[in-house]
């Protein structure tokens, strides 16, 4: 079964809004050994979907289209589905019912021109949605499946989750798709493929390779297509542990674990408890941190010491340090670490003090200048970077090398055990 | 000059990579007064490419292609695109240049491997790439445009800025694009159409509107297309201030500035300091502020107060609080604002307290119940959320809540020193 995706709306490609809801489908689908094999993005316009759906009915078998479904004017995806698939649009009493529900339930009142939302393709199958007013449709044509969901994210995701992946859970084939990566730190791309590649001449043909590069680490990533599960299984696990082995400790996880995950779990360990001190990247980090569920299993707190003010009352930081060296240096971040092993009461403390730009830099340092500590009072790890000159980019760079500054430091502490 | 995207990769398929790649290639255009029409994500795959470049020929006259341009195995790009030009690869002294230059700079020492990078379409115009060793690539074909640029952000943004945008401006026609945004809090999409549309019923045919719902807020576009810059103009600013005097103080910015750019302006113009105390939310309110340039402006900094050890110790909430009512009631939201206007040395403080999920909730205090609190010592408002079960909507949703009541605190503000 070929799934493809048809996200429509102005705001997507006029950039105002970034499509995070087919990542979102694609990984739903992913369990069930499915994938999405393309994906259009088009305007609201009438033509525009007229012709992306003709393309997309030609070379695919199950379509999952994504916005439009709203009350407004703007709203003309059921409209013009209606005619793509040759029958009139119906007033849909069970939608109608569903809108006064959920109306009723907040005691709003239920205006005329929802009435209009109502209108659904004859011979539509309505879905449930019991997050908004737009519910889902299913629709059956030249025996192509057709999916329709309003573009918000948490609609569509209730949809995919009660309507959908049914759906495809009993359609699906044999064939399943499997896939493993490995996140590596300290190598490029090119250096990686150089040492793998070799490793890797002898794959089976269903098996295939992607690196994804960021801002300090490279995703190494095999994916695999077949009807044998097992097979699949053992033929990914032995040539991933063929690339451990070569890269050694360049690996940080050998799993889907990001970064934060990976020192997550080496805090949990140790039971060591994590504070952070974050000038620059203004509680990024921190956010990364508590974005994981459990968090605060070894998260005790952050304070984002973007004053000098708050640097020298709350973390200690002596006053000739910032004069002598500047908020930006080793000694800053080091005194920030042994501040917040103190204020925060923890066993490990990360600290980031850097110029995010775009103004700030000097010649001495330049914007992208950031230095960052990690350890606890008697030792600590430093590192200074020199990113570029975009402020988005250098927040999100710090935090993930200090990411993986603090795993280093926290295997440091095992080997220490050790010896 | 019709110009769409192809996005090559299985990563943005797989949906482990969010494509925000296409997202700021139309902001980039747009201030040029272009859009994109249409957008294809597809696998790096031979047939894949190869269909989506004749359907993007067919109905565009510009493409603009990410992806897939690297050194090693899955970047197929390149031979798939001279196949459908149908010239041969050559090896291109330009490019290994190029690569040499930069991999001095680095003191790297040159793979063999990256030989192979360096073969491009007979014919193609390299396009310079400060940021990384794959060029961009320009070809003419059927009178049509191709760009070719690599999958990294900030490499795809560097050729796009340098070789694209001048290119563009070149050979755009007299048409222009100008869109003006008004951002709505406390009314739903219906409530708001229902309120504007019979006062824009007249608006001119060029005109198109739009509403972007997203937690707590709604934006409403209007877009037009025409030659004539100041008719547009005009009427764009007649129209949006229609719809806002309709909805007065429902408004809080008529411009494409966001929630946290309008608190800011207000801190900025009344000359108070702001300091955050987070607890669910982790870091990701300080975020939100810090991520734009000038923060530091009127922002001193944020206790990210995870362990109730941290609200006691450090923002001096009573004990007897949290043990009578909890963390997460308003007693202690308040509390904390307090607490942070005296630690940090703040003319304003917003607390957050709450739970984000997926674990933690009680049958009194779901997943999903937040408390915010802002204010001074002397006065503070608070508001009760009961958002729903996702922990990262939950985060994202309490930091916009927070920022209205925010937004609302500082208005009141205003109105005591005229009153």
């Amino acid at each position: 079964m070929k799934i493809g995706i048809i996200t429509i709306g102005d705001e997507l490609l006029l950039g105002q809004v970034i499509d995070s809801n087919s990542a979102k489908m694609a990984n739903m689908i992913y369990p069930l050994g499915l994938k999405i094999e393309k994906k259009w993005c088009i305007s609201d316009q009438h033509e525009a979907i007229l012709s992306c759906m003709a393309q997309a009915e030609a070379e695919l078998d199950l379509i999952l289209v994504t916005g439009g479904l709203g009350p407004t004017r703007d709203d003309i995806t059921k409209k013009t589905m209606a005619e793509f698939f040759g029958v009139p649009l119906v007033f849909s009493d069970e939608n109608y019912q569903h809108i006064l529900s959920l109306f009723n339930a907040r005691n709003i009142p239920v205006r005329e021109e929802q009435k209009s939302q109502c209108f659904i393709p004859e011979g539509t199958r309505l879905l449930e949605n019991k997050m908004g007013t737009a519910m889902g449709l299913y629709f059956q044509h030249h025996k192509k499946h057709w999916f329709a969901m309003p573009g918000v994210p948490y609609e569509m995701e209730y949809i995919m989750q009660n309507s959908v992946l049914p759906f495809l859970q009993q359609h699906r084939s044999h064939e399943r798709i499997m896939h493993k990566t490995i996140h590596i730190v300290g190598l490029g791309e090119t250096d990686i493929a150089a040492r793998l590649e070799p490793l890797l001449h002898d794959i089976p043909r269903e098996m295939t390779l992607a690196y994804l590069p960021s801002i300090g680490l490279v995703k190494f990533r095999l994916t695999m297509k077949s009807e044998n599960e097992q097979w699949m299984s053992e033929q990914l696990d032995h040539y991933i542990n063929v690339c451990k082995n070569e890269l050694g400790d360049k690996v940080f996880s050998a799993s889907d674990d990001n970064l934060e995950s990976v020192v997550a779990n080496l805090l949990n360990e140790k039971n060591f408890t994590l504070g952070l001190c974050e000038s620059c990247t203004g509680g990024f980090l921190s956010y990364r941190f508590t974005t994981m569920p459990g968090a605060s299993d070894y998260f005790k707190g952050t304070i984002v010491c973007y004053s000098n003010e708050i640097k020298i009352n709350l973390l200690k930081v002596q006053e000739s340090t910032l004069n002598q060296f500047g908020a930006v240096s080793e000694e800053t971040v080091k005194e920030l670490v042994i501040g917040g092993i103190k204020t925060l009461n923890v066993d490990c403390c990360i600290s980031i003090s850097g110029i995010a730009g775009p103004s700030g830099g000097t010649i001495e340092k330049p914007v992208g200048t950031i230095w960052i500590a990690v350890g606890n009072a008697e030792n600590q790890l430093t590192k200074k970077l020199l990113l570029g000159k975009d402020r988005k980019r250098n927040i999100e760079g710090a935090s993930t090398y200090a990411l993986i500054l603090c795993r280093e430091w926290l295997l440091k502490q095992t080997q220490k055990l050790i010896n």
